[in-house]
Order: C-alpha cells, then sequence, then structure tokens
C-alpha cells in the first residue's frame, strides 16, 4: 500500500498518539467461540490468544485495570437485533453457553471487569466508559478479535471518548488476514497507535 | 477474497437486512475539503458526490427526513482531541472556513438537519440518533466519505442504534481505493447492506 | 405550589406532549429490594406495583413492547462506582440477590426485555434506547420507583432520546412522599406528561 | 423534611463522596434568558451568577479545566424536539440570539469549552464526557441553573460516567425556590455532594 500510505501522510495523518499517565489493557471477546474455526474463529486468533497470556500478566503484575468483553444474548431472544439479522449465529452467544466463555488461558480473576455486550464496540450500551474513567486510566491497549470487527469498532469508541488507543498489534486477530491487514491499516492511520506486546510491556514502567 | 467470503458465509455473516418502514438520508462529509486531493479529498470521492445528487434528489420528493454532517471544532483550539494528535490537519475545519463548507451541488435546504461533529461517527457526541427517532426513521441510507473513515464509523453506529444502514455503494467515495474496497467488504458482511443508488430509489416507493 | 406553577406557565412549561403511535412499558425497579422498606422501600411504593398489575396486563394483551429494570452489580465489586460511595447500600443488589429480583405481582414472560443497569436512568449504559427503536416505540410509558431517583433519570433520558415520556402517575412511588411529589411536578412541567393509569390503558386503544 | 431524611440516612444514602485528585468547572446555563424572569430566569438566578464569579476567578487561577454549556436550536427548527414540544419557548434560543449568550459577567476566555445542548444534561448529546476524560478531570464542580432542571439532570450524568460531582450549592440558582430546594435535597442524598463555593476554592489546594 505504498501509494496510498503516501495519500495518508500527506493528509497528515498517520501521527502517533503517545501513551498517558495510565493504561488499562481490555481484551475483547477471546471467547471459546470466537478461537473456534467452526464457529466464529480461524485465521490468526488462536496465535493472538497465546500472544496475551504474557501481556494479561505484565498489567496484572502492575495492579493496572484489566476489562473484557463477551457477547451475551438473552435466552429468550429479547434483545435479538438488527446486527443479529446481520448475523444470526451470534445469537447463541447466551450467558451460560460454552461458546461464549472466555478461553481458558485468559480466565479472568475477581475483581477484574466483565464488559457484556451486544455490538461490535465494547463501549456501545455498555459502562466500560465509566469504569476507565473511575480507574483513572488515558490509554486504553486493546488486544482480541476479530481485528476488523469488534477490536476496530472497540478502537474508535475508544478514541470518540479520548482515550490514547493502542492496539497490542501481535495480539489481535481476525478470522481472515486480508480483512486483519487492511483494518490495522485503516486504524493505525487514523484511530491508534500500532505497538508491538513487548514495546507495551516496556511502556508500561515509563513515567511518560 | 473469495475464500475469505467463504468463511464468512459458513459463519452465518453476509445476511440481507432489507429495508424497513421509512428511510432517511445521511450524507456524511461531502465537504469542500473531503472533496479536495489537497486537503482530505482524492480517490474516487468527487464522483460519488456526483451520484448523490441524484438521491438527494429522490429523498426531497418523497419528503423524507434528510441529515448532513460537517467535521467541526473550535476556532480557539478548547476541543482538540486525541483524534486531533492522530491527524492534526483536522484541526482546520472550523465553523466558518471553506473547507468544512458542505460541497455546492449538495447544498442543504432549510429544514433538513445539519450534523456538526469532531468524531468519525455522525452519531458520537451528536443528537442524530434522537432525531431520526423523532422521525420516525428506522432505516438509514448513508452516503458521503470517507468509505473507510467516516461512512464505516457511522453505519457500525446506526446498527448498534438499531437503524438499519444501508450503503449506497456508489454514493460513498474514499481518498483511496484499497481501504475503500475492504470497508466495503466488512460493511457488507457485518454491518449493513450494500445497494446501488437505483435501487434504493426503487425501494423507497416500495410498501415494506 | 400555585405560585410557582404560575411562573412556569409564564415561561411557557407545562404543555402537554401527547402520545405517538406506539407505546412501550418500561417498569423501573419494581424489585423486591426497591418495595421492602427495610431495604431501599417504603412509602407509596407497593402501592403502586399494585396499580401496575393492571397496566402490564394492558399491555400484553395488545402486544405492546414491555421492559423492566433492575439494579444488578457484580459480586466481586468489581463494578462499584462513585454512585455506590454515595450509597454503598445498592451493592448488595447482584444478579442472584432475591433483593434484585422483579416482585412476584410483575413477573417478566419470555420475550419481555430485562435491562439490568448500575445507574439511576435506564437508558445510562444499556441498550434500551436501541430496543426501543427497534420496537418502533415512539412513547414509554413509565412506571416503577423511585420518583425522585431511578423514574425521574428514565424520564429524562427518554425525552432526550425523542421518546415521549409518559409517567404512570398512580403507578410510580417513592420512599418519602416530599420528593415523590416534588419529582412529578418537575416532571409535568419539564420533562413529561402525567397520565393516570386508566387513561393511559384507553389511549392505547386511540389512534393518534 | 427530617424524618424524610431519617429514612434515606438509615437506607445507607447520603454518604460524602469527596474530592478527586483533579477538578474542572462546570458552568450551566449561565445566560442572559435564563437570568432574565420574562424569560427563563428569576428567583435566585442572578444571585447565583454574582458568587460564581470568584469561584470562575478561582479555577482560572489555578488554571484548571472550564467549560460552560448554552441551550442553542437551529434557526430553521430542524433540531425541535418533544422537549420542546414541552417548553415551545426554548426555541428562541439559537446561535445569535442575545438570550442564549453567557451572561457578561461570566464572559467565557479562549481555550475554554463551550458546550452548545438542547437538551438538560449537558453530556446528552455532547462532547463534554471526552473532553473531561483529555483534561484528566475527575471531579466535576457544577454551578449554574436551573437546580432542579439542567443542574440536575447534568450531576447525574455525570455520576453515571463516574465522575465526582459536587454541586456548589450557593452558585446554582432557580426560577422558584420550591423545586431549588428539593432537588438539592434529592442531589445531596443520592448523586452529588453539596458544598459551599469557599471550601470548594479551599479544596482546590488540598491534595487528596
Amino acid at each position: 500500500m505504498t501509494s496510498e500510505l503516501d495519500i495518508y501522510t500527506r493528509q497528515s495523518f498517520g501521527h502517533t498518539i503517545g501513551f498517558g499517565h495510565r493504561a488499562a489493557l481490555l481484551i475483547v471477546d477471546f471467547t471459546n467461540g470466537f478461537n473456534d474455526p467452526a464457529l466464529f474463529g480461524g485465521g490468526n486468533i488462536d496465535a493472538a490468544v497465546k500472544r496475551t497470556v504474557g501481556l494479561l500478566a505484565a498489567f496484572r503484575e502492575r495492579s493496572l485495570p484489566i476489562a473484557y468483553t463477551r457477547v451475551v444474548y438473552a435466552e429468550d431472544g429479547s434483545d435479538a437485533s438488527i446486527f443479529t439479522r446481520k448475523a444470526p449465529g451470534l445469537l447463541r452467544l447466551t450467558e451460560h453457553d460454552p461458546a461464549g466463555q472466555i478461553v481458558p488461558e485468559l480466565t479472568p480473576q475477581a475483581g477484574e471487569l466483565m464488559v457484556r455486550k451486544t455490538q461490535a464496540s465494547a463501549f456501545f450500551g455498555t459502562s466500560l466508559a465509566p469504569w476507565l474513567i473511575q480507574q483513572g486510566a488515558d490509554t486504553v491497549v486493546v488486544t482480541g478479535c476479530t481485528t476488523s470487527g469488534c477490536v476496530r469498532a472497540t478502537v474508535v469508541d475508544a478514541l470518540g471518548y479520548n482515550f490514547r488507543p493502542v492496539v497490542a498489534v501481535d495480539c489481535v486477530g481476525d478470522r481472515a488476514i486480508g480483512p486483519h491487514e487492511a483494518n490495522l491499516f485503516d486504524m493505525g492511520q487514523k484511530y491508534a497507535d500500532l505497538v508491538e506486546r513487548d514495546r507495551i510491556i516496556e511502556a508500561l514502567d515509563v513515567s511518560h
């Protein structure tokens, strides 16, 4: 995308935001169903799950705020939506369905926030923004899946709220690689910094 | 993207939402600055502007609700944001800057809504959702630019609010064609119906 | 409040909004804990619960949309908030605590929406507005408790979204009568129509 | 309201929130029209305006974030709403109408944020929450009018976002004293700390 990159650069996109004073970790939809190629997974998602284990440990060691998202629909179909007309398979993700549970490698601990959501963005119709405010977070490190879906929608809303979005570029994945890469490009140019996991961990220990 | 399309189809994405009972037209950021390749424009944006003229006329003839968006920042920099760290050029789009005005071909008429926004989505921090509710709209036909930016963010939020998003596929444009196409793919699979302008106009006259 | 009423009338407040085309019923926080004077209840709440039974039946007979709210906090304290600093007792209202369950007289049926919330307003951080949009509702009949708390906050947000708020004046209650009456006055002047239950039921059968 | 106060105390309401680390000042609707008894003013509003002058100076001296709100409707009626059905007089408050301008005593300076709004709450459909996040504010000191209207709705939403709401109790006013007092009671019990102006200024200099 060389010439496309030129256009963005000439038009003043693609600057670096940088880290703020306090980062929260947000793990988007790393649930069994999104890590199962027979359901909603595939591609490079499992690799991203495995890379996230170390990032989660780094946030826990530093007692930084940690939140997870899961897609949860009502068992009786009462909150079926236009989104579930477009993608009806999502309706199986109910409170107790195994597909909707966080993958074992990343099991949440008490005191970490679980955000139940029905839309792509972790912020839409949830209490995530207020929780980040209460945590005093100004930076949101985003991992999870899919890059072209819930990760991107979450990043766009994080930016809207003026949290600094950092995409942990080797800790996000997608069912298909084309959309994964296209959405990394969009986010890197317009909405977020793209940073590798190990550079993020280093940044957590630097005063900004 | 044949094999990628297969993955989405197998996972139940890409269904058709269909039109509801009453459509509103939303024209996103078709301003001088976004139609000027020297500022934020280029690519196929000007062609999309010209295609939108007939769509706007069709909505006006049927007295259907019409809204426009413009990016407007304060002259004194008081609402500079994390987004404008990422893309500082946007700060020039102030209330009276020529670059921030709607293109002449699509000049708004009295009674049509103007949405001033500072983020990608036309819904974020605005009164667009309440206005659509008051208009009794259940379907939002989206035109404008850029496909990979404000159009997509707007479509994702329209879906979140349970408005049926219809992307007027020949009335949206982008500064670069790769992101334009990648984002049409994402929206068509997960968030919106992609419909050509003339099919949309036909649908306005059908009882659903 | 005669002379106060004069001020409001002179300043153009207190007009009637009227019903729209399709009403939804919203039952706010009629849970065991808010109907128990030893917890968060008392005053005229129980009377309001009993009056609501007939209203709920009327909405069910007409197959109109029905939603309930409950306050639900996480068991591990992860979503404690500034609100729960102000009113720490609320934290006991968890998913399975008996105090947080809907009162037996108003037990929800399958297909009716349950809104879990942590703030006063039923709209804040929830999917209530999108759900109402999908139901095609333009009018929200509000019952529940407390008048001076969650009912009022919900009414103000319903108005913000351009739903027509109708307070079922004999189906809302509060732990103390002074705040109940003061908030009915505020809502009637600025935010909602105050209508008795039986007049609401009549209005459901009139074409508007 | 002695016995009512007892009920609230027994039910765990009325605790003190306290100041956080960084306060922003929010001046709600202190415009000519809301300070004119012939329009939307009267009562103790003018006294509250005059008390606010010193508070504004204190925030400016300390270079703390300052925001104002104005009600602004479109000249062509395109954003008339259900709220303006209830209170039609508000529609005269357009961008350039003298009634909609901030009172001379509190003229904003460059770099201070102006929030244009059409609803009671300063947060609803605006970018106030994101701006507060970017300012690093965790506490919002609220002055303005009316206590029973825009001040209260703003306080409820500030709490929803987990900003600590502090009502500058001698810097808020209302067109009628009954609603003023009733709403101070509600806010003090459930949503905010009520603090006198001079105690607030002292608190700005204390490390929390």
